[in-house]
Formats: structure tokens, C-alpha cells, sequence
């Protein structure tokens, strides 16, 4: 990596510790630097983080670095974005790691200065797990990792930033913020809402009794209830457009249960079926998942 | 297992293969045989089931049973029971693996003869493949066990149903076959109707782009499409009232994202993955599942 030499990663979740991690592991010659505005956080990573400078000023932490990295909340890049404004220098590429990228887009023009270029990232990792104590210095590797980019994007910056995310081990693919909203809105917040909803239609006492499925399929409920809803209000219209089809679909369902049309249960049933084995072998495919 | 000498299995998929496995691998003296009306399965079970004798003939194959455990799909049921009703000796048990217990009641007081005691049996075991070449001896080890009787089943063969199950390693509750129905509505088809609804709702084009959130959400709908027609539709009345639960708890989550209230938000997503956190406390004391 030639041209990031100096990276900064502000947030040290499970994601930004990972990016750390990696990052030190991949090129030993990069100098890393994490920026968390929790003291407690910053004292578990100068423990845990030990490759990385640990930085107390998140204006110190950025002032000279080629790529800064946002792992924190969603809701808290407006302010950081604001904040690091003024300490970018000139050629600084900025990115995060957020779920949702319309908006991420939208406040980078807004408070992001001429001369430092942001492109959004979405690598696909992590799990309900959450805290710099679960960082792994392969989380990234076989994930995917969207890129976001408007026409205002540099494609110099988007290239870097591609190199940076392949050499970490992802798969990269590049879209536009609202292309990537509507596919994650799907594909990704979905699953979320109809654990929740599953799980708070469910009455307690008769969890005892719940098996594997129910314990699969409720899984990613349990994933901090602060960053999705950060996830969820940022990317409003396409999740309520989501539950909407959802609803259609459990409509669907109920009219063919309720009517006792086996005939269309069946073939309900079949088609999630078919399309799951589809997405199954796709994936088992470009191993990304193993059997 | 001095009164159950002789054990009949009939349906050989998954779950009728796996008793075969466990009964003979737990008493190697019981004499266990296995009928299937496939001839295809039962040439297949010749060569897996060694340890069975594989029947020809149903009525042959259930003359002498001390146990009969019905293993084949629930709508095959009722046309079992009045076929093997009058070659059953008196005494004997006559139990089921189906996942609904309301209607094999039915159908076992309307049609097995005086004498001849049926209690329904619902292990949780099992998963989304199917077919005796994924039988195990061990499947029940630490599987839950439902176990159905009414007013009019004789408790002796309830408790040697229950001594059945223990031994193959189940953790054996009982309950009336209403409770039954109404519980694994909630816990077992709503989370096979929600994964259904959340593929179907999906956009082939978009699933490419799918993660493990979506993979894990969407697991329990590969199960084989013919069986869960037949348990929705023998279980319609609470597989509908789950639904609309879960409508209900779609709409407050789209109520919320829609208005923009954050709080309402979080607070929906924290009182699901605090009922998680509860739901897997409780699971992995009780050594259901491992960490």
C-alpha cells in the first residue's frame, strides 16, 4: 500500500479493532492509529491493540493520516465528520464502515473539505457480537465489501480503497449509495426486523420449548439494539418498503393456511424453498460459505 | 426395555431411520423392523438400516409390535391408522413423530381398536435435510421430547413412551395435545412461516449480496416443502393467529421507523434481544446449546 502509509481508524468496536488487527498483520509497516472517544474503550485497546497508537484527540489522531476509517455509530459521523474537517490533509481519503451509505454520502459533501475524497464502505462482517474483545485480525477474509461512490467520487480514492479492502481479504464491489441502501434495506435489515418481530411475538413461558429453528432464525435479533436502530432510521423509506413486502408475504401465507389451500402452501413454501437452494449453491459456488 | 421386546417403525426418512439407529445401538436385544411404502426407500433401507428388518408389507410388519411409532408425513396418518388398526395386538403402543398432535389424536381415537393405547410423541430433533441416508443414532441425544396424552390415554403407556424417548437420550415433557399445537405454532411453524415470507419477499437479483445474517435467518425454509404444508395446515387455527402477531409486531417496528422515533425503535429491538439473551441463558444451562 503505497499510498496509505498512515491509517486511522476512529471507533474501536469489533469492527474497527478487527480493521487494526489486519491491517497490522497484512502490512507491518503501516503506521495504525485508533481514535475512541470512550476512555474505558481506549484503555481496553492500548491492551488489546498494542500494534496501534491510541490516540486521546481525535483532531491528532487524523492530522496526518492518507486514509481515515470511521467505525463508530452511525449516528455519531455527522459530528466526526464535522469535527476532522478541519485537521484532514489534503489527498486524505475518508471512508466508514456503516450499514446504511446514503447519508454517510450526503453529510461527507457537507462538512468534508476540497481535497479530501470520501467513498463509503460496507464489508459484510461481524455478528451479534459487539466490543474490541471480539476483534480478530481475520474477520475480513472471504467477506464481502461493498464500495459506494457518487459522480463526484474520485476514482482514485475508490481505487485505493479497493486495494485496501481485497488486501484485508475482502471481495469488493462497487455501486452507488442508493443502489446499496435498497440491497442492504433487503438483504440485510430485513433479517433483523422479522427476528425482532418474531421474537416479540413470542411468549416467554413457551421459549422453553423452542429448538434450533427458532434459535437460528431469532439469531441476529441479538445484535446491539443501538446500532441498528442507527441502521434502521437511517435507511427509513426502504425498510418500511421491506416490512411491507414481508407483510404481503405473510398475507399470502395466512390466506392459504387459512383457507386450507394445501395446493398454495405447498407452492409458497416451494418457492422459498427453490430461491434459498439457489442462494445456497451461489455461495457455496464463490465459497463464501462452506457446506 | 422389558415391555417393549418388539418395535415397528413406519416412514423411513430422517427421523425414522435415526430411531432405527439409536433403538438398536441402545438395546442391541430389541427386535426392530421397518416398513416404508417406498419401494425405492426400502431398498435404500436394506443397505443402511441393517440392523432392521425392512417390511414388505404394513400389516405384516406391525402384527407383533409391542411399539409402533408412525414416522411418516402427518397427512398419511389417518389412512395408517385405519389400515394397521385391526393387525395391532392388544396391548400395544401406538405413538408418532409428527409436529402437530391435535388431529393423530383425533384419528388415532377414531380409528385404532379398543386396547390398543396411542399417546403422541414430538421430538425436537432433526434439521432442514430429510432422507434415511441422514439418519443417526445419535439425533435425540439432548433433544427436547413432547409427549401427548389425553384424559383417556392409560398412564402406563405414557410412562413407557416416556422411558422410550428418555433412553434414546430425549429430555421428555408432557402436555395435552391443544397445549401442544398452540406452543409449537409460536416456537416452531412461525419461525419456518417468517423465513418463507423473507425469502419470498426477496429479489433474486439482490440475494447475491446476502450475508450470514440472511443465511442463518432463512435456514429452517429448505425443510422439505410437503412436510410443513402438513403441519400448517393440520395446525391452521394457531399457525394464523401467529401470523397475525407477527403482523402486529411488523407494524409497530414500521410505525416507528416511519415516524422517525428512534426511542420506539430501540426499544423494540432492545426487548427482543433481551428476550434472546434470556432464551439462550436458559438454553445453554440446560446444556441445549453450546456456546
Amino acid at each position: 500500500m503505497k499510498d496509505l502509509k498512515r491509517i486511522t481508524v476512529i471507533g474501536l468496536g469489533l469492527l474497527g479493532g478487527s480493521i487494526v488487527l489486519a491491517v497490522s498483520r497484512i502490512w507491518p509497516g503501516v503506521q495504525i492509529t485508533g481514535y475512541t472517544h470512550r476512555r474505558n474503550t481506549r484503555r481496553k485497546a492500548k491492551r488489546l491493540l498494542t500494534v496501534a497508537q491510541i490516540a486521546d484527540n481525535i483532531n491528532k489522531s487524523v492530522s496526518d493520516a492518507d486514509l481515515v476509517i470511521l467505525a463508530a455509530p452511525i449516528r455519531s459521523f455527522e459530528e466526526i465528520f464535522r469535527t476532522i474537517s478541519s485537521s484532514l490533509r489534503r489527498g486524505c481519503i475518508v471512508t466508514d464502515v456503516g450499514s446504511t451509505k446514503l447519508l454517510p454520502h450526503q453529510w461527507a459533501a457537507k462538512y468534508l473539505p476540497k481535497g479530501v475524497h470520501y467513498a463509503g464502505s460496507h464489508p459484510i462482517a461481524g455478528s451479534e457480537q459487539r466490543g474490541v474483545e471480539f476483534a480478530r485480525d481475520d474477520l475480513f477474509e472471504k467477506a464481502l465489501c461493498i464500495l459506494t461512490k457518487t459522480k463526484n467520487t474520485p476514482n482514485a480514492s475508490v481505487q485505493a480503497l479497493k486495494r485496501f479492502w481485497s488486501s484485508l481479504g475482502c471481495c469488493v464491489k462497487i455501486m452507488g449509495p442508493t443502489e446499496h441502501d435498497r440491497v442492504f434495506a433487503n438483504i440485510s435489515h430485513l433479517p433483523h426486523i422479522t427476528a425482532a418481530a418474531l421474537i416479540n411475538a413470542s411468549r416467554t413461558k413457551e421459549l422453553k420449548f423452542a429448538g434450533k429453528g427458532f434459535i437460528d432464525t431469532s439469531r441476529v435479533a441479538s445484535g446491539p439494539a443501538n446500532i441498528w436502530t442507527d441502521v434502521l432510521a437511517t435507511n427509513a423509506k426502504n425498510s418500511v418498503k421491506g416490512i411491507d413486502r414481508i407483510i404481503t408475504e405473510l398475507e399470502k401465507l395466512r390466506g392459504a393456511i387459512n383457507s386450507a389451500d394445501k395446493k398454495k402452501i405447498k407452492r409458497l413454501l416451494e418457492a422459498a424453498r427453490n430461491k434459498r437452494a439457489a442462494l445456497i449453491k451461489y455461495k457455496m459456488k464463490r465459497e463464501e460459505i462452506i457446506s
